[in-house]
């Protein structure tokens, strides 16, 4: 083996139109650049302005006039899984009933899965997140709700990504059906044990039929008082304690949020002031997937809330991995505007997730983009369900697509 | 040059999955054939059944439990045309005015751009369609509205596809405002004497603000007088004569049907009746793309009307090609079943266009098929925006991906 030389300098020029993300660089509240240029260094964006004025750099590619966005920062998956439950989705929207469904169907077989089987899932969706312009994937527990079924799905996570999150509060699973405070015991106890090392973030359902509000407020503070940081499931099948739960222990994000009441678009707003407050995370996937009405965007908009949309990508109510799709929707169904719904996507998600290095295209950031077979940003609404996204560069590396 | 040998015997085996669409080879209304094959020959199907019993063949592609499905029938598109409108999608989906909207945009763009402009931009939009597994796309003029655009973008209309139609009687253009009775003359006189050698089929858009009832009618039998086979646009915006009309002149199809009456429902039940009736087509992607509400699939279906699902990509109302994106519209918004869907993307399709060649994968059809990346095809409701489609063959050749 020889030493790595230094890395390249790459030029991206003749992007029709640059979406940085940053209203200082450019036009309006995405910052966009037209007939623009990016220099990508050492993983990292090193320049960014109009093409005419573009450095030399070693690597020169054109993007023939189409459009660069941020890569898609997705806050919320749960791609560690096994099993197959495409039937119980169309009994489902067929109105068929249909036995032994649901999340346990998963659990399942995911403790029945052998390492290789669940890291292989795990990386063949992340390889398809990429393809659609997804660059930073957060990726959940909690279809192991076992000790050791929650630190390896925890230790595979950590294999696709450094944004793992434990949710073994995730639903009490069948062994302790009869004693449902015992199982946040475990997950308060012996489980946070096993599994903090490998987690950055603690999560919580929190919702009727799975985790009332004081349990999850121990899972939320006993992972916190281990060094994770706060994200809640919440709000989600109907009016519940999630939001301003999320708010009171400084989660990072509230996710689904489909059932808000005036009070917690409220609190979201008032928390999203401070600056480092609590998202509001969309996953309008699962609605579309589980025929549920869709959140209310536009109060948590106007009333200044800060508001993330991400993917859910999961076997059981929403097995969706496109952002585009979800863009698609916050547009038609949520009444975002595209730069709205496309800021909810990156930038927005960064913010789920405490990052300031990801999401935008500022110099310094990390050089994680998308080159749209797209002459701009609005395609990704206007053309539902058309893959669009011909190349994605992470940390300045061609990890999909071809320019 | 050497002579082109004769054409292998390919066999397709493993397929998890085999969508037949013809309920005498397989399980159920799709005539699913699980653990199958497939071999084509001379372009055809020339064998079908279970993988164990698959004569030999000069070559073999390992579907490795995948499912193979049908290629899609896209029965409705406008894909001859020049012009950008993102800009007027997201003013609408917005709530914002925007100025010199609308079909007539299109039209001043088409008549400007050259033969070569138009050519590549459709061939683009078929590869596109092809890569999304549509292996049959109807293609309409309409953006033309002279007897020279039409007639020039018929004949770049019948360089992508067979299934051509004459579509001036799209609207009224600009230079006829005053004089739209005089506009009727001209697509029933000159411009039909110019476009019928270019065609197969004759449209109009039978709706309040476009053609009325009577106009409607004349434009069809004179159509139909220079050997045109009848289809309609028509209760689109609102509750019409479109419906009726089509049924009585024996159009193939219906297109739209999202208004629709009571006796709408019973003419269009009772005209598939015959076999060669009416199709009533859904467009679920405009009533998408402009937040209009969805046609009434299940009254149709349950009371016995042919029904078919298009994708009509064109720049103004909806501009996807992507098929599986309108049968996770066809499941979430309309309440068909995965099977139902799938079968009116397919097989509906083809009755629309009056084809018995496509759309099914017995003996002897066409071989046009798609390699889904999905162990069956409930996966494209189930995964909804995520690129499924691994491979494409049209007539027994690969046109897209690869297996
Ligand atoms: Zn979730
Ligand atoms: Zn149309």
């Amino acid at each position: 083996m020889t030493a790595p030389s230094a890395p390249a300098a790459v030029l991206i020029d003749g992007i029709g139109s640059l979406v940085t993300n940053d209203p200082a660089l450019g036009e309006g509240p995405l910052g966009e650049v037209a007939d623009a240029a990016l220099i990508v260094e050492g993983g990292r964006v090193a320049w960014v302005g109009p093409s005419a004025r573009a450095p030399r750099a070693d690597v020169r590619v054109d993007a023939a006039g189409r459009c660069v966005i941020p890569g898609f920062v997705d806050s919320h998956s749960h791609i560690v899984f096994a099993g197959d439950r495409s039937r119980e989705f169309a009994a489902r929207m067929s109105g068929r009933p249909y036995e032994a469904g649901g999340i346990r169907t998963t659990v399942a077989a995911t403790r029945a899965a052998g390492d290789a089987d669940l890291l292989g899932n795990a990386t063949r969706l992340l390889r398809e997140a990429h393809a659609q312009g997804t660059t930073t994937l957060e990726v959940k527990s909690g279809y192991g709700l076992s000790v050791t079924d929650e630190e390896r799905s925890l230790r595979i996570a950590g294999r696709v990504t450094d944004e793992v999150t434990f949710l073994g509060a995730h639903v009490v699973p069948p062994e302790y059906a009869e004693d449902p405070a015992g199982y946040v015991d475990l997950v308060t106890g012996p489980m946070l044990d096993a599994c903090a090392p490998h987690a950055r973030w603690i999560d919580v359902f929190c919702e009727r039929g799975a985790f009332d509000e004081e349990a999850s407020r121990r899972v939320l503070t006993a992972g916190q008082e281990r060094g994770l940081l706060a994200r809640v499931h919440g709000n989600q099948l109907g009016p519940g304690p999630g939001v301003r739960l999320a708010v009171e222990v400084g989660a990072a994000s509230v996710d689904h949020c489909t059932h808000l009441a005036p009070e917690d678009v409220d609190a979201l707003a008032q928390s999203a002031e401070g600056g480092e407050g609590t998202v509001a995370t969309l996953l309008p996937g699962v609605d579309f997937s589980t025929r549920q009405p869709y959140p209310d965007a536009r109060a948590l908009l106007d009333a200044g809330a800060a508001v993330a949309l991400a993917g859910d990508c999961n076997p059981g109510s929403c097995f969706t991995s496109s952002m585009a799709f979800c863009i698609a929707l916050a547009v038609r169904e949520m009444r975002m505007t595209p730069d709205e719904a496309l800021r909810a996507a990156t930038v927005g998600g960064a913010r789920a997730l405490r990052r300031t290095d990801v999401g935008h295209l500022g110099v310094g950031a990390r050089a994680d983009f998308a080159l749209l077979d797209a002459p701009n940003h609005i395609y990704l609404a206007y053309r539902p369900g058309v893959p669009q996204v011909a190349a994605v560069w992470k940390d300045g590396e061609l990890v999909s697509g071809r320019p």
